[in-house]
């Protein structure tokens, strides 16, 4: 349990899933502390004035060189001992690669599309609670049959 | 657009539509500025240390004396105009009404069960952006025809 700091709030994050043809997904490794080599699904803090779904679309950008459109969101890790930093609570999104060659930026070291299957068999490699979020993901994918369909809802989400 | 503080991150809040005989909603009248006098959702600010879930049943047990069952995550609403008071990004559940007689605390100037109906009717009087979240539930109550599927996760859910 990292050291709680009673006057500050949690810090504010985000990460996504971001697939292509349908059974890649972009992780990139590390190149810096925590978790440094470790493999990560992209994503990092949420600027004051930006919502999360322009925060998740920059980073995307910055660290990965890829665009991407917003899907849905998996769900919200606040667990205050997932971030060796200090509470970190990320909304994570599930989005689909649009356009752009992956390439690292930033805080990555390298930025890959891995199949899903590759990724399973490497999960112990993933930083943060990373392992439990894909976990949560292929749970995602098994039940959501009609992607069609609209569950969650974010501010410049079109009603 | 509040007054940008560049060193500073978005608080971290959250928010319950809390059902009871499938066509009641608990709605708190606010006690306190900002919207004092306005229809809500209750809610409020994820302490540091806590998950968003914590925050969440423990803001209804404060505020309106309720428990409830979490149900799934609406939607995180980051619109960095939505709070006068600064940005806020609230991370908006649905939850299943368990136990409790509703009475208000803290901030709630008064608490109770309204028909769906009744608030869709006055639903101009909701503050914030909560009249968009009740927009948002209407459509997700809509879509999501089987509720025992589980499409969104939290630290805390069990899988």
């Amino acid at each position: 349990m990292p050291r709680l700091r009673k006057d500050s709030y949690p810090v504010l994050t985000v990460d996504a899933i971001v697939r292509k043809n349908s059974d890649e997904i972009l992780i990139e490794q590390r190149g810096v502390e925590p978790y440094k080599g470790s493999l990560a699904f992209p994503g990092g803090h949420v600027e004051y004035g930006e919502t999360v779904e322009h925060a998740v679309l920059r980073e995307l950008w910055e660290e990965c060189s890829v665009v991407a459109t917003l899907r849905s969101i998996l769900g919200v890790y606040s667990d205050p001992t997932r971030d060796p930093r200090g509470q970190r609570v990320s909304v994570v999104f599930i989005a689909d690669y649009k356009r752009g060659t992956a390439k690292a930026g930033d805080d990555a070291r390298s930025v890959s599309w891995m199949k899903i299957e590759d990724l399973r068999r490497r999960r112990s490699l993933l930083a943060f609670d990373h392992k439990l979020i894909f976990r949560d993901y292929l749970t995602w994918r098994n039940s959501v049959k009609n992607e069609n369909w609209d569950y969650t809802f974010w501010s410049s989400k079109k009603r």
